[in-house]
């Protein structure tokens, strides 16, 4: 019989990037006793975001970053909210461009991503800090 | 028991821009009777979309469009889809940027938000119009 | 009482572009025996996703290409990662800036779509592959 279950993931970052979280993700799934289901994350901040991307080569996510910051410059001056600092909007704009929510299928216990997934949390802030996740399984 | 609820809401808009829902959706949920769960939207439109931004500064939203009318300008002349006018197709292009479809978790009958999060339709045409959203809360 | 049911599908793309998905859906969902419900597409990919856009206009597509092809150059000299080549790193980021996953409502057996609406798989390398997509239908 089809259930569902939820709760809550806190992930600390150390500054502006991807930290990867699959690994936490799939301690859960494999705790929860599910085989087949939904993994849906939602993230509760929106100067930080969800992102699935290549897990091999490192300079990716390097990459990815260094578009991210040409497309979506700090300190723009078309950007009129800067309580926070020069990174404030870029942030949320990131933010708006990526993803606030994902779900990913789960099979045989685990995540059914493809060979060269992972799942990432992105920080969009300099001083990065402690972001917390909820997340919803769907299954049985 | 895991049951499912769905409702069709009606969003008027008066233009470009984001339009909050976040109290629509509350009312919604809160009328459901679902305790947890999961609330999925999704906006049947490929010129207006789905946006999780801050719900505090109002200069975030001003400066999100401004950051979108420079990324994707009206009248480009790339854009060879000008049917309904010089906004048509970077309204397209907004929506493939942000989201058709969002998902957000309920506990204890409400949204599962973070403080500072709204849940916007965003609205990419000119004149704005009635868009309407599919909401779908799985839980119990 | 809700159930959950969940399939690969396997597309074959030829190219950079965006290939309608929205008819092999319909027959799996039809096939299932599924009135209610949400569909939620999972691509196992990082260099291709999903994008719902309108099915009428063909230039649309185009415009859509158009724009992320000057968005993100192919061969830019800020990207490290050419591996595959001068491709392989924009597929990425436009996997970014679009979608890994979509939940589609289910209403009567059908995809509760917009009238305007269709689902495609947006591969973004130049010589395309084969591509795997997870779906999932939770209702009943």
């Amino acid at each position: 019989m089809l259930r569902q279950l939820a709760t809550t993931i806190a992930v600390d970052t150390r500054g502006r990037g991807l930290v990867e979280i699959t690994r936490a993700l799939e301690t859960w799934v494999g705790a929860s006793g599910f085989a087949t289901g939904l993994l849906t994350l939602f993230i509760r901040h929106t100067s930080a975001s969800l992102v699935i991307q290549e897990n091999a080569a490192p300079e990716v996510r390097g990459d990815l970053d260094r578009f991210l910051a040409r497309l979506v410059p700090d300190g723009d001056t078309i950007f009129r909210h800067r309580d926070e600092g020069d990174d404030d909007m870029p942030a949320h704009v990131r933010s708006a461009l990526t993803a606030t929510q994902l779900a990913v299928p789960v099979a045989d216990g685990k995540l059914a991503l493809g060979t060269w997934q992972g799942v990432y949390l992105g920080e969009h802030r300099d001083h990065g800090g402690s972001r917390t996740l909820v997340v919803t399984l769907s299954g049985e």
